[in-house]
């Protein structure tokens, strides 16, 4: 079985930080570098002061993204890589930086062929 | 039930049109428009010349991402919209601008409640 790459869906759940854009910055600096992955571009915005960031990284291996809203303790993320790179290794990076009491992870192989 | 955002993940198949960072940038603008939504930031990347683009949409209702493997006519899609947006009006402009012979469609409500 052939794929173009894999696709985590993760939701950080009683999470906190959140409204940090610094830390989240340099979370996804050590995520890429943990899954061995290569930073293009990132973009980061905050919505009010205190309030919900979003933001992507664009990688050589396809993107990650945040969106967040701290008031709930809640982040949507995803994590999006192909080649030989290894979005897995971001998860345990991103339940430690936002300090979340619950991850929920999903998983999708994208653009698979035979 | 209350849920922050819906999560469309699109593969395109059979598809073509996608090295044209040009035509990719008028769609999403298209996507954003329809959906209703409100686009902050975008950014682009070739690959090499004629081969894949990865680009991202930073909206203030969350993202829309593509990657693509023209190679193979396959380009892999997501779209993430909170609030009053609807994502699910972007699909048929996708499947139009680039041609697609086949559509996959998964949707995922993020940051269920309830």
């Amino acid at each position: 079985v052939h794929f173009a790459g894999t696709h985590l869906i993760v939701d950080l759940w009683e999470a906190d930080r959140l409204d940090e854009i610094d830390h989240i910055e340099e979370t996804f600096k050590q995520c890429i570098e943990e899954a061995g992955a290569t930073l293009l571009h990132m973009h980061f915005h905050h919505f009010t002061p205190n309030g919900g960031v979003s933001g992507v990284a664009v990688l050589a291996e396809s993107h990650i993204s945040i969106h967040t809203w701290p008031e709930c303790g809640y982040a949507a993320l995803d994590i999006f890589m192909c080649g030989d790179a290894k979005p897995h290794k971001a998860v345990p990076i991103l339940k430690r930086a936002f300090n979340s009491g619950r991850v929920q992870l999903g998983d999708h192989k994208r653009g698979m062929i035979g």
